[in-house]
């Protein structure tokens, strides 16, 4: 007989960009293995470098990366890391970014614009990235932007179940801070038994996406505790404009939701003076000690991450755990 | 010298598909040019052939067709003529479509769904697509769906036109029909000079889009006339739904504005018995005799498509159409 | 140790298209398997929907559709039901194509046309399909039009076994209907032990394919019981000229056998009234209840498809089902 | 303003590659330009190298090269000239080549075989050849394996004038040495003017191409001049032993003709001594003089090839040329 | 007639990313155009925005970026300008990349490493570049990194003839400070005119390219003015060791020539104490004022990628610049 | 339950081209398997066809093939094994090249040339193979040019450890024969125990690789045994060439010490009389019978062939072969 036979057997293996280990500590935690130990450093120039300390053949690889700052380096990093497990025979590699970098570019707002969003897909393609499992994206069209599966996990059901816990005797209106968002406020709604919904009808300038001019609040607010919900905050100027305007339309409180806490330039002092109750937010990106406030709440999304791993790892279903929704 | 120089010169050539030659030939007069003349059938058994009648070689090649009834006929019907093309070395190939079929499976709305909208794109690059022109996407995040250049053409400067002259005397809000549109109704507003804002508060089924149970109004729209906005109207279900709650809520009355008329199954009856004071649509798509009605108004669309094509034959700007907007 | 170790099981899943889910049904009772359920409807304006109910994460999947009337709609259905598994993660997706659409057009017969099937082994591809299993095509070259694994079926044998048991004590000579396929005529022959061949002599209009005129006889039929063959009736206007032609020419009995009974428009009429003794076809296209007549004798293609996919997924040999032939 | 702006003109250059000078001179010549000359030669352990000794940057580059033997040496030159042009910038590049090799591996005759005419098409792609000019191709589908244009010229007609006025006063069959090959047969007979048919039946065995068992001679040969049409000879087995059969079946004379000039192993002697009356070939392959032999007659392709790439630089018909066949 | 018919016109378009416009605007003075206007900027967040305000349709777009500090920003501007090149329609891109970033990784040195140099030119091919124009590569290979031309400008020549004309009278050996570089040395030794060759042999451990053992000299400097060449300095370490012995070896004097400025870290400090009478570098890399020191010069690149953009503009040569060599 | 499941097995096949046999052979039997029983052939006219004999389907395929005279069929047909086995769905496909062919042209030495060693790569990807094996590339780069993994074997080990016994008690300066290779001279010198170094200073014309004009030796090797290193031996000019040198310049000895041994043209004769005390080599080029000579030592790569293909089969490492090297 001429062939050589084996029984294959599947190996998961766990990798972490340098932008957010403690987050990749806490998933291989859950999940009971340890990061893969590699030499990762920048050279001086600021050409980035990795390899990894032990043999990753055949392994079913999952990389961590979260694109916060300085962002393009943790993207180039994980490019290259994908690179690195692809020339050394990894058998599937996965590019987990908890929160998705340039995910606001995901379309030409004017002409002769990128649709940098879309880029960065091509990217991991390129570099070798087989499937990206990734956290509330910005757009759910960023999904068709690879050409692969991609497992898109929401933080909203644990956003809300806090929220609804915590204010289960008030009266909640869902608010979305700008119109592009009322459908994503409407699903909070739902998710807490049909409250009313309600968004500021405002201007933005679309290439300056930084700054906005806020209009008349549209839907009933008065009286009522008011769930402020984003996908991000980033510099927080929409969001604290939003909830002084609802704050001055008579509502009673102002909790803010979201996932991903960019939280770059002024967003640490406008929160913490914004007059809302409490924020919300996750650890999608790390928020180091210096920039945290009395009014945060930061609610880990490393069960999850590990969990949607688990059943990738092996074949189990990830939208089950979100009622089916992708 | 070893080589035979010429100058070049470059030709710009018309093709039509066989679901919407009115608006081909439309365009085609608006640019001084005829149709390119073609051999075009379907076998008995559903496949479908086409042969250009007269060399193609070099040209760069335009190639209209209007996803409509029966659909996916007029998909893979465009797919085989840019296919034919493409071995006949034209030189450049733009499929211009006025509707974009399947642009509502943009995403994976729950899990195991195909993206529709991204393979339509993928489809058109394979088959020998360089370009795709294509008018008022469901989402704009589409464009990022096709590897190359989208030019993005929008109706509603000329729809916005149309309602301020015809209404300029009203009190006007803009209303979005569902949550998922308010950012639409939001730049409508502001092409109507800053008009307040109201959206229909609803849930939708996401496995079955043509399912809706509709909810309370959110926003002022009591004595005023409501421009109920929208990308499309295919069975008309939403949108008459919402024009009943709107006259319900105090509305003095209800103009529907929408680009594409896919207008399926029942959509003509309901339009007509709406209550709806006019229907204005365009005619990207064929809106047949028989299904014209009585408050039914039909802007063209050829003059924006024939100058875009113009534009972009002649390498000059088609977003100066949209004052920059893309 | 830094991984997660598991053996991995692989498993087979069978879906079906909704053109003709008679003939996956039973492939799934040979297989053993149930066709995996879904949702799969079309709205309106006929754009195709599809979700699969259940996992189908690191399955090894075989999606069969006909590719019978409505054609396009056959072929975009399978193109989405591709599509939808590999963002879902299958492992690996065979197009399971009994009957391969647009095979005729596998070449320019003149200039400035497509080259459709090749065209369509690329759409599969783009899709997501990493093989392709299907019957008789109507020229082997077509197995090339596809970049990877083309399982290639023969109903040959099978429909010769049935011919030569039949027909065991007639003296027998094998027709080609065209100058075309003299060359499965022959193997036809070899099959039935060396039987003499014969073909007909006519000229067909290269671009309209349906119009046919037949000439003289080429080879030796009189007295004699023909069998004549093709790899798929149409409109049966070549086949049933060639039998009257056989049978003026002194032809004992005429007996047609071809492997795709597309039959569309006169075919069922043209064929009932031929004068042939017995037409034998398969049901690799649906051949609903209508359209059954009585001369009509059709095998099940049905074990030798659920053969192959087991084959297939046991990493066994298809080509041993036909001693070796591609 | 911010651009230099330039009037761009296109130039026309060819390259040739070792195996037929002689044939690229002659296009050359009717095209009034002249080879590019070049730095090409074969290092002692068969690598081969080639530079261009003139800037190519911007042309429209034809690269002529006969598949000739060595085969394999010749088609690994023409790729390298061809990644040679891509890197030097040219804007576009057409393989040129007359004759195709492994154009009879179009198939799997049996499982487990490659599919080598498909192999070179992408081969071509890779290299980066835009486009491919070749003279007929064993098959017409060997089109359909090039993702890109193919411009397919053949010399049938040619060869059919040849004959038709030099066998005028002759009553003539046209033979097909085989079944595979009697739709070709048949064109020849309309280009003859409706002349009656007949073919070979026999065996071959699959696997080795060039081993043949001749049968009987199907179809009216006796007292006729027989045209034995065929688009190449390789060995000359099967034409031979054909050209026999049909002196043995009573023919008057027969006259091969065939597009091809193979001519491997014992050809020249099996052709010299097979009793035909005249061997009609076309040069698209290098004969040497020690192969020319005393009944031979060579046509020159180089005239049609000349004006099929000066139409393809002038964007004008190729298929003109042929009566819009392809 | 059904085509319109027009004279095309190219243009040439000079972009700038935002890391070393000096360079650019030098570029642009060279040519007699100005850099295209555009808005370009960072979020508070890391993220890059760019946006040309012009239309770009058509052009031939040469985009110069420096891969200086910050390396991966720099990178990932020029792909995101390179993205909006793409979907604006210009005709042609040219990535301008006077230092390519991560050259130095252009092979595993170790297993499980990236091949970064690769990487970054697949990413240039992914965005949508269609050439790349770059100045001495760390290796040439590098420049088959990139699926598509590469337009290789050598700086040494300017280098050499500087050295050349300031130090005519001196006993010059040309000496590589490694013995990976000695074959560039003796392309220097080559071009002042047959001058005797040295290396200095040491150990570099490969994980930690700036970590550098340096051993003894080999070859004949004792007494004579050293030519120290290299391709890049980064942290000045190697070179600055390497210099003190040959002065330690009896050098007269050192003169460090390379093409690249990295210098980071210590770099500034260690070369003007190193003893070297004069550092001769370019600025393909940017020089700030606080960067400059005593024995430094600076010859300028923007004179070479001028004339060298012009070439491929009007269809020139390149390599003519340079003898041929490429 | 809907699917069929099953628990995979993996399965190791060899596979050789014909060029070099025995050392496919050699590796099937330290692996203990044969290699895949295939039929192969080489028509008349130089056409490659290859068939296996047994099923492939699921397979981990290795396809050994020396790219040895005749260099350009032993590609063609390695090539054409790798696509069979694609479309016989082997599972994965590794193309293992002892002898890389056309390494030597990695790079444009002057403009308008190939970069052959890249066009090789991407062949073999386009074929089908997954990865490639290969030993001593010409240069590391080579493995950046395959987009996927390169599991890169080093002879030198072996080679250094055969020359450290073997001339235990000498005094050994390593010499490169050109100033290209001194750092692959580093390297052994490192191996041998930090023995001195040397090159030889020379000009090579770029264009014609094998005219080689010897200068100097630069570096100590008077009275000492000089190991002239180099990865192969072509026709043998520049070393033999370098032994006279080395011999002039008082070596008391010299060891010629290679991976391949193209030995093509003059090269036995040369290396026979070069006054060379040993030249060792090994096997990664057949090296027949009438090409032995008496100062030859062949030492067998086959044993680091079999374990590396072993280590990929069983997903262990490479690397740790060679103590982490790549």
């Amino acid at each position: 007989m001429s062939a050589m036979s084996a029984t294959p057997k599947k190996s998961l293996k766990l990798f972490s960009g340098t932008n957010h280990p403690e987050l990749a500590e806490e998933v291989a935690k859950q999940l009971d293995v340890t990061v893969t130990p590699q030499a990762a450093y920048q050279f001086a120039n600021g050409e980035i470098f990795v390899r990894y300390d032990e043999s990753v053949r055949g392994c079913d690889a999952f990389v961590i990366q979260s694109h916060s700052s300085p962002l393009n380096d943790a993207i180039m990093e994980q490019l290259i890391m994908v690179d690195a497990l692809k020339r050394a025979s990894a058998k599937r590699i996965t590019a987990v970014v908890p929160f998705y970098g340039y995910a606001r570019q995901d379309k030409k707002h004017k002409g002769r614009e990128p649709i940098s969003a879309r880029l960065m897909a091509d990217l991991f393609k390129t570099a070798g990235a087989d499937r990206i499992m990734t956290v509330d994206l910005h757009t759910d069209q960023i999904q068709g932007f690879f050409d692969g599966p991609v497992d898109h996990l929401m933080a909203q059901k644990m956003l809300a179940s806090y929220v609804s816990e915590t204010y289960a005797d008030e009266k909640i209106t869902v608010v979305s801070p700008d119109s592009g968002r009322v459908r994503v406020a409407e699903k909070w709604a739902d998710d807490l038994g049909g409250t009313p919904l309600a968004f500021i009808h405002k201007t933005r300038d679309p290439s300056k996406p930084n700054q906005v001019v806020a209009n008349r609040v549209v839907g009933d607010v008065e009286g009522r505790v008011c769930i402020l919900v984003d996908d991000m905050i980033d510099t927080g100027g929409t969001i604290t404009k939003a909830t002084e305007q609802l704050l001055e339309s008579g509502a009673k409180a102002v909790i803010i939701a979201a996932t991903h806490a960019v939280l770059s330039g002024p967003a640490v002092e406008r929160l913490e003076n914004s007059g809302a109750k409490e924020v919300v937010l996750t650890n999608t990106l790390p928020i180091p000690d210096e920039m945290q406030f009395s009014n945060l709440r930061v609610l880990s999304i490393a069960p999850l991450v590990a969990e949607a791993i688990h059943q990738v790892f092996e074949d189990g279903s990830v939208t089950s755990l979100f009622n089916g929704q992708a």
